[in-house]
């Protein structure tokens, strides 16, 4: 399909319509003839697999296992736990009937009256409540616990206003859920997978993340507390990339689950439960990529390393061909993935502005002067820099150049949070900081005064949510930013996705 | 949880019985709260696991790459293709609303009526209709073909009589749906997708099949072939295991789908489409476990060795986990997946019931006799036989024993079916042959006169099915074993699940 490249938005300009035209040109994902759902097209479903390769590995790593349980549950589930129903059986798509017929006039066809059901059933939001009435079955003693599970599936919920992986009303997930004998457990489980998450993001993802407690307001509905890991994007809002939930005995109580203890006593169960989403791939979209296109970390990089011929004629093009084929063999047992690129209907100039769209890390360009000097181009995609090199040790440079790549990339993000990251005193200066114009509002560290009231009139203000108490924030006495009350120590706020 | 492996129902007693209390055994799925729907158990989830790695593996060599499209479809999409509409917009899950809201009555929440949908959704029974409309967005010119995509999700059918993985609401599969220039094209794909099922079948499940062509009444909704390969399960009845369908230009015509050829001429493009199913793990079940419980072909199988310490005392128990854990490194060196069970509260003997129960192909006991004379007990489930051997090249002997397996299991299949197939050319022979109070009917190779209404009748009268016309059925003169009319060749009929 024509790359369009010149046709790629400016950042500066738009970076909302940088986002979106980047997710279509490069061919992530579209928006499909359903309000609000995506196609996810095989380049994006392909980084999706990445993704879902390292965590299913670092899942189990961690002792679990992979379920399926319904995409469907019975609305009555969700009056059970009184704040889950609140948070999410709203907008959410309803099954009412189970039958079409062909229209009495003809036109196709219709909804069959007689086929209603008893009870509406709800398109999973989420599955708590299907996943608890099941355990009921499995849990009896202390010895049927823990029970750590994992699903990869999708979810639906009814959003009205919709951006490509960042909110659409069906996406793909995973959702952990586990039961366990003691609080001192589950709150354990909770801390680990929050760490495995921001393991994940920062090492697969390149993205560096703050890991902290969500305020009482913005916790998950049923949940006890909430843990997070937020992300700084390049325009400076926050992006929430993951949570780990401890569900405390809410859903265990709901659905009476209870397990005769060591002691012989009958207890309710503990909970967690835990999810990232396709949501990751419009961060990792967001933290790096620039005005030529995607740039992808060298570990979730669907083709790590493209090759292109240079050329005249048929001929040179066989001798290129194969010479680049002998070099992708070596990549290959490496374990690195190559794309040769002997296309011979489009030039070498717009094969190098696809794979910048692209985002492949690294690319490689062999024409008839390399092959007489025993040498070969190099081009970097997160530093744009390119080289001419020996092809004598080649497949070493470049496994190692992959690695200093993760790390580059990993680094540049880093420095830009630490560089929009602002520590802030009065309500002026809190203000003057989102507004910057510059678009690098980023991360403010303030004082808070615990309050849902106070953090309701700051959003209402100036739309900055608080993303987390963060693990890290030191003790510290001070006032808060708004109502000027004394607080304990600094909180994370910004604008966010 | 305990195995109470006394209440398995024997084969011989009740087929589906046993059927259904292997399945939730085992622990490999159980019905959920939802009408028709099951839970995937993590043991079950294994072995879809494996053969998903497996038959994707298969698809990308095969050049297919993987995708998402939405899980809903616009009611009038069904509507477009005049025979899809027939065979796939009847029983399936109708949303019809958006929202819930609290009920005025306080009693839950219920269907909010201002959040009517202006056009119904349907939760995809299949996926051609939301994929071609779609592709028309993707396919100008003949440089967009082939596409040659794939999805990996969950569909809906309502189904009223449901059995655990063979018939259930919800299931799980890959559909792939691919789009070509040319019918030849066409038509080669649809074939090798059916070798690719029929590969994985025969070498990854130890299951053999027959190729073969569906006759046009039992032929996909808007196809113009249908392929399958057809097994034979252990009661004599045949499971249709993977379909692959021609389907020409139909879809694109239902949704303008064009392409610029070569020559500049507008032509619609050709379609093929393929799936298979969590059905596939039912097939496994059925085809090869016995009245202990299931049988499971090493390559498929999630732990493929266990190891259960034969000890007196704390003591004992320790110096044989050492032993264990040192040959379980050795074979997991090997990529051979193990379980050591040190689990001090059940006896030897309730292990050894549980891993027959859940079809581990070999179970290694290692007592203090053994670790005095350098030997350890093998145990095949297959054959359920065991002989005491030296730990001296124990690893050499149990990678080749996997190997000996997968190929034992197999050929215990093939040779059943063929026990088990009939030429047969009257039809009191072919109504002798259903009837057979042995449970062991099987195939019947009869000649068919090609007419839908004899078709109809044969299945009216026996419950037997055409299940294909076979690509290997030589041509031979022969009389229709009903009507007694001319026909060219035999096909396969069976009582089918």
């Amino acid at each position: 399909m024509a790359v369009e490249l010149k046709d790629l938005t400016n950042r500066e300009e738009s970076y909302s319509q940088w986002y979106n035209d980047l997710v279509v040109k490069a061919g992530l994902a579209e928006y499909s003839a359903v309000r609000g759902c995506m196609v996810i097209k095989p380049y994006g479903y392909a980084i999706w697999e990445k993704m879902q390769r390292a965590l299913d590995d670092m899942f189990k790593a961690t002792g679990h296992e992979n379920a399926y349980f319904p995409l469907f549950i019975p609305k009555s589930f969700f009056s059970r736990e009184a704040s889950h129903v609140e948070g999410f059986a709203k907008e959410c798509a309803v099954v009412t009937h189970y039958r079409l017929k062909n229209d009495p006039e003809g036109k196709g066809v219709v909804v069959d009256p007689d086929a209603k059901l008893e009870e509406e059933l709800i398109v999973r939001p989420t599955s708590e409540t299907i996943i608890w009435n099941t355990y009921k079955g499995w849990i009896q003693s202390y010895r049927d616990l823990p029970i750590l599970c994992n699903q990869w599936a999708n979810v639906v919920r009814w959003e009205m206003r919709t951006r490509l992986f960042l909110r659409t009303a069906e996406f793909l997930w995973q959702e952990g859920h586990t039961a366990h004998a003691t609080r001192e457990e589950a709150v354990e489980e909770t801390n680990k997978m929050l760490r495995v998450y921001a393991d994940f993001v920062e090492n697969w993802m390149a993205v560096p993340v703050i890991m902290g407690h969500k305020t009482a307001s913005e916790r998950f509905a049923g949940a006890e507390d909430t843990l997070c890991i937020e992300a700084l994007m390049q325009d400076g809002k926050a992006l929430q990339a993951g949570t780990s939930h401890f569900l405390g005995q809410n859903f265990a109580k709901a659905f009476d689950v209870k397990f005769a203890s060591k002691e012989g006593l009958l207890e309710y169960v503990w909970a967690t439960s835990w999810g990232v989403s396709t949501r990751l791939i419009g961060a990792l979209i967001m933290a790096h990529s620039d005005n030529n296109g995607l740039v992808l970390p060298p570990r979730l990089a669907p083709v790590q390393v493209a090759m292109v011929p240079i050329y005249k004629g048929e001929e040179e093009l066989a001798v290129m061909a194969t010479r680049l084929e002998e070099i992708a063999g070596e990549l290959r047992a490496r374990g690195i993935s190559v794309k040769v690129d002997t296309r011979d209907n489009v030039r070498s100039g717009f094969k190098f502005a696809e794979y910048e769209l692209k985002g492949v890390p690294v690319r490689l360009a062999l024409g008839p002067r390399d092959l007489a000097g025993g040498t070969i181009e190099i081009a970097r995609r997160d530093t744009l820099t390119k080289e001419t090199v020996p092809q004598e040790g080649l497949t070493d440079r470049i496994e190692q150049l992959l690695k200093e790549m993760q790390k580059a990339i990993f680094d540049r993000a880093l420095a830009f949070r630490q560089a929009t990251t602002f520590k802030v005193d009065t309500w002026d200066e809190f203000k003057r900081v989102l507004d910057d114009k510059s678009g690098k509002g980023g991360f403010i560290l303030a004082h808070w005064d615990g309050t849902a009231e106070t953090e309701e009139a700051i959003k209402t203000e100036t739309k900055a949510t608080i993303r987390c108490i963060p693990f890290d924030a030191p003790a510290e006495e001070g006032k808060c930013v708004y109502s000027e009350k004394p607080s304990h120590r600094r909180v994370l706020f910004a604008k966010a996705y």
